[in-house]
């Protein structure tokens, strides 16, 4: 049967393709969406993808996944490192969960060492890019199976 | 041509699969070895695999593939956290660098939040287990591919 | 005259009854509404319940208060410890305000241990599990009476 | 069959009434002893209520309550943020343990806001002057019940 | 041509006039949102002023300010201190980009000596009351001159 | 009545102009003092321009500007972060008080936080480069007038 | 009118004249006693001298001064660093408050420079050895005429 | 000629053998001070074996010590990591001086990891359970040969 | 033999009476020096009494004093809390030195709390007003002649 | 059966003996070895004494230990607090650990404080000198039967 | 062509020669000068030589040097560790910059262990004691010639 | 007669001349030891030259030092700011002990402030590059006659 695996993106990354394309590339978060529902096609899974700039809505997306998906993959953008509402659904989540940085936030600025995601998430993948959509996609694909 | 990747494990890696194999599986570090060489074989790389428990070995082994490899994965352990050392070296590595881990050390006791190697990698990828292995070394080739 | 109370629930809390019901019961938080507003009736106050996991909304509800409540209960949930938002609305709230929790944050994690609700509040009430909004009520009406 | 209900106030408590009385009243201690037992009767529970200015003390009766009382109340005043050894006190302590204050300790000096006490209790309750005090047998009661 | 500024105003500062009038003065947001059209009008600046007490709302209207208008005046009240996604949203935002304040948080509560808000501006005005509207968009103008 | 304002200019301000020109354009102090001048002439202010490099010579002008000016603007260099006495000078000094900048110290070095002259200002400006100047002198104006 | 003067000394202090004489000199703690009380009465000052080593009895004898001293002298050695209680006591004593040290606590070691009782204190008398005392009845005496 | 030695126990001591008694044994204070004579007899030491839930009461007693012990064992239990006055005291006694856990307070809470104890002792003996007490006597014994 | 005592005051003590005039009194810096003077004179001491804003003429004055005081007394006002310069003069003097405070930095804002001169100083008297000058001094009579 | 315990000595111990013999005694690093063989086979316990500069030598001896010995006492000198490494491989050992120490490092440095050592064992014994192992070994005879 | 170095020292370091000669030596801050000109001479650089006290002068020098010297020596003393505004000067310098100290503050007490100097700095050179200044224009010389 | 000098060179120096050769100049670590020699040869030293990328061989090699060489140069690199266990070696050792830098840590990222080996150093000499080598050896030859 076909799991479902919620990738839900947080603020600022609607802006994907249009700023620093020479780092991140010069696709669009649509682009990446199908992208994400292509590979999940390819691995069996069905790919519910989606961005919001609201910490409340990421909440509310996430009490959604319950029961629905079998995973969830979170690049919660700002709300990593401030979000202790992100963390607790999180923790209320009895699925996979999969933490999804472009960058590697360890490497960048001290306030962006510390995540509340990570506290509510079984692994972490940064710093591939948007490849680490697909990465994510399939590892979360692997470890269903196992 | 075929490219080379370091993968290099640190401290008590070597009691993989004889130490809470509820946790980390039954395979030892040697069955690792192999599987690593083997998805490196299928994705067009040479796979070097080695562990030391000692620090200057493992700065010893990143100067060695200084030239050699594409790419060096490090799994160093208790090292991720205290070895300034490991994160000059991993800085005078020219190619692709990926901070590897079995467990998630964010989601861990406070002083595995920070690490050295993160300082210097390009990416991280945590808490996917042995699994994680292979998803390093497919990331690494989609990497090296892009 | 009968006296309003606004009983504000912040993020998760909707998740009420379904998550972990051997701590917090099986009353669903709409459960805990009926009993909060049948309660408020035999104090002689009108009881507002609401639940968001938005933080402006809180703000937003915080606002309307003002001028019709004479009392807010704040179950703030993770807000409790990141929004000065949520501090600067109560501090603009003239009436009695009381922060609530379910669990006793002072006992768990470091990062729960400071709250910016607390700073804009009146008094505190935590630990007593869903009770402790009942205990809440009989409280604000014992301070409006006195 | 009348359970029994520890109430231990802590140093400067016995300046009740003295003290401030436009903030805390003109009620005694000795005051609000009688109208502890007072409202323990009414709700079926003897009530056991002392002060002491001495640590060693409150330690003391902390014992004395393991295996005759079903709760203890305990307003520790300053001991709350000093006193590791009231912590170990209360952790022998099976029954129900709940922290009280007069007023909200979150919303004064810095060096109240870390409680010893409340990483020992089951609940707390702050800032309801001496009304906390039937607050706090009421909840004792309706959680001894429950 | 006429230039476009965008004025933004974040959480409890709908409450404007309502609030302290003695410190902040009876003009109410509306009467200021009049005040900066007019002076904008004067300095030939078109303004678009708003408020909202959603950090996400914050976030969506700095994005829509791209590639619209030259220049952002943001007072973010309690977000400046708490939010990395607006932070992350105004380094995105190519214009000028100017921090306001009616009071001046340096002098006031240690939390709100930090401001994230600083770190994606180019400048800060602060501690001017309703005043410091004006101020900002003639300096503002004054800038795009330069 | 024209009404006295001290812009007064601490430590290494003097090479301004000879300094990284492309940032703080090549207008010398000299220059600024003049354009100071004229537009306090402007707004009916008579400005008193000084720098100094020491701190002691910042605190005597601050002294001596008690009962002479209505306001003071202090651009303290450096000792913004580390003269207590500029602080205690200010205090002590009864009119407007205006700390000023060219750049943004908080987007730059993290011991550049902190600001003193803040704790005894009323109102900050900073960023705008030489037009902060002009910009408070403004600013000075219309609150004397309020 | 006579008035009385509480010299109040904490744990250890009673070893005074047999530890490190060749630091505090061969007086013991009664010899003090004596000399303090010769000098109140050449100070118009009824002196009250007492010692111990109890918490708890230093907080019950500044209660006991309440009403009857006019000023309190505390020599709280140990208690000094680590006594939120005396602080409380302290502040609900009206009269004159003055902190007294045989060695300059400021320059030893890190965990004596933070004092609770000077926070309950008008004045501070340190490093003067035995002198102190005298000093320090002679600067009350003076005060109190003030 | 024998040597005494004080072996003083600190808060909570007292419910030895009541408390937990999978993890310390069955064995009550009692039975652990009879087990210290009987050891000390062997060994030609004269034990002295107090507990006592009062910091003061323990300061007391070390100062007593001073002149009639050769050693003193110290448990303080909370007061190790609060009290500078035994530490002070410790420093007094002339002596030597052994630190004693039951449990290892380096592997617990944070809050246990410093000890002001260990500052004013020779040496410390932690985790053994009551067996700690006889090694402590059996070294302290060695330690007064040598 | 007349010895010399120094007496120095730091930045802003200038302002002597024409500051807070409430809290401080009105007598001027002068009048103050006038009574040192006269205080001196009666205890056999010749008093050289000065002030400066600037923390090198505070070092060169402690430097002059070498040789030929035997005693300073110093309020460093601001320099208290920042000048580790005014800390190494001092502990070039050989003499008895004490730091002077007319208010309790102790029990005000947390960066008043610590003191380098405190950390040169074998004596500190704060928090007796002007008064404390002529404790000071006698502190000083008294300890030279012991 | 004779059951056998590793001890492990680290960094700078190879010295015991040629530094500061008047501290540690003349006896060397073998002396010793010597001394805890004879105490091992007068308890029944076969000894396998170590030495080594090597962090990872350490571990490596550790990882040996597994299966082998009932115990490890292991005195790691700097190793002891900077050693993550150590610390997962004692985790990883499942015997008896202690932690040794010749002197008592908690009334030493502050950066000698603090213990990854700590964290892995069962017992720490500090600051007997050379004693110490005798009675390091004594405790572990005592805790094997036990 | 000659080049000039600046050789400029901080507060209290006039006294050198005449405060602990048995750690510093009997040499006057006048004989170094006379010195550091020789060592000069032989290599070729003229050395011109300064101490002051006064933060602001030091200041003033540094200015003065740009334009005119190849190289800035800076022994600041005291303000090596507090002084922001030298940090500042130095930046400004272009030539090259050596911190230099006559004991090794790395080594000392904590709040000599940061340096604002260091931050402005090319090199730096400490603990040779007054041979330092040879060194260091030894030093210049030959990073001169490179 | 000829003394000897150590100069040890810790983690990544082997790398020297095939990293940044625009900042470090194109001489490897051999030239550099040539150089070393030469230069210790000129001033009567017998230079003795190592690297190691290994913790203990930089210790054992500090031991081997001692009774053979008057002096050790240590460039630890990244071990200076990890490694107590070279602080304690060096501490063992009895001669002139210099730390050296090719650049300056004081001017980099914050983990590199702290030196564990300048606890243990005499002098500092950092931030001159490659010629630092030659400064070091020559302070050395002036310190050993002096």
């Amino acid at each position: 049967m076909t799991k479902t695996v919620y990738v839900l993106n947080g603020p600022n990354l609607n802006l994907l393709g249009t700023r620093e394309p020479e780092i991140y590339g010069h696709d669009t978060l649509d682009d990446l969406a199908v992208r994400c529902r292509e590979t999940g096609a390819r691995l069996g899974l069905a790919v519910e993808f989606r961005q919001s700039n609201h910490e409340g809505t990421l909440v509310d997306w996430i009490h959604e996944a319950r029961g629905i998906a079998s995973a969830v993959i979170v690049n919660a953008g700002a709300y990593t490192h401030t979000s202790i509402a992100l963390l607790d659904a999180l923790r209320a989540f009895a699925g996979l969960k999969v933490e999804l940085h472009l960058s590697n936030p360890a490497a960048r600025e001290e306030f962006l060492h510390h995540s509340y995601v990570a506290l509510g998430s079984d692994a972490v993948i940064a710093g591939l890019g948007p490849i680490g959509y697909e990465v994510a996609l399939t590892a979360v694909a692997r470890k269903l199976e196992g």
